[in-house]
């Protein structure tokens, strides 16, 4: 099938809410997501944005049966490690079920590490829920390693009240 | 112990290089350290940089017994969650041996969450290796959650040979 990667710009955003919403279903999550397409426009499209972010676009004659012809999307940031230096993280990867097994996904994948690469970052790092076999059998079957398994890593996290308190400097939380 | 906590300069990647070497010795994994000073001046501190980061400073009269005076540093760089929103990672936190003990490293990470705050995140995230249980209790008495074992979160890396053969779309690896 015929399908174009590219740099995602304000107007798609809309379609990068509805397919970040399909892909938090299909994690069983949905009720995770908190920011609005609004959200998206201003973090990831004004001065200093705080992602960046790629489509996969298919012609008219292919569209989804619910008429998308935006059917996949990544995205990424730049970020930094001490030991190795400039890195790329992928924060999500998307592709449409009824588009998926063409390639979509590694032709997304690829071009953010086309992007990395240029930036002169030597890694691309990212998540994936242990549950979800597919994905992680994809990821090892292209030269990726799992660092929590490998390097016994613990991402952690401070949210809420909790981030407030750290904050304000609280003796105790 | 009087200490400051400030934004890093220019001039201090001289001792931040220093401090990430001391906490990759820590860490016992200072053969993996690839980068150099030039290289925190250059992604740092040019025009769209890589990372932030502050310093913990001490006065002349409590400099340590290497004559050093910048005791303790933090890097960290600003993410994205599609579920959340804006969010800071912490990629160092590292205080000197001998400054430990004197709350120096939670100052340190309560201004990060103050930065964070202020620049509109809603989450701080970092991680912690599972050996280094002094850490994990101190970021555990935060407040902070463990991702990795609540979520069942794996952190994957695509590095090296394996980066490059997918920026060039090979069909297999």
């Amino acid at each position: 099938m015929v399908y174009t990667i590219r740099v995602a710009t304000l107007e798609d955003c809309k379609d990068i809410y509805r397919m970040i919403m399909e892909l938090a279903k299909h994690e069983k999550v949905s009720d995770q997501v908190k920011i609005a397409q609004r959200d998206l426009e201003q973090d990831g499209f004004s001065k200093n944005p705080f992602f960046q972010s790629i489509i996969a676009e298919v012609p008219e004659q292919h569209r989804s049966k619910d008429g998308h012809s935006k059917v996949g999307y990544a995205l990424y940031f730049f970020a930094y490690s001490s030991w190795k230096g400039r890195s790329v993280y992928m924060e999500d990867l998307y592709v449409m079920p009824e588009y998926r097994g063409k390639g979509i996904g590694k032709a997304l994948m690829s071009k953010i590490a086309q992007l990395g690469l240029a930036a002169g970052c030597n890694q691309l790092n990212f998540a994936v829920l242990n549950w979800n076999k597919e994905s992680m059998d994809f990821y090892l079957s292209q030269g990726c390693w799992d660092v929590t398994t490998g390097l016994d890593y613990h991402c952690m996290r401070c949210e809420g009240p909790a981030l407030e308190a750290l904050a304000r400097g609280d003796p105790k939380n």
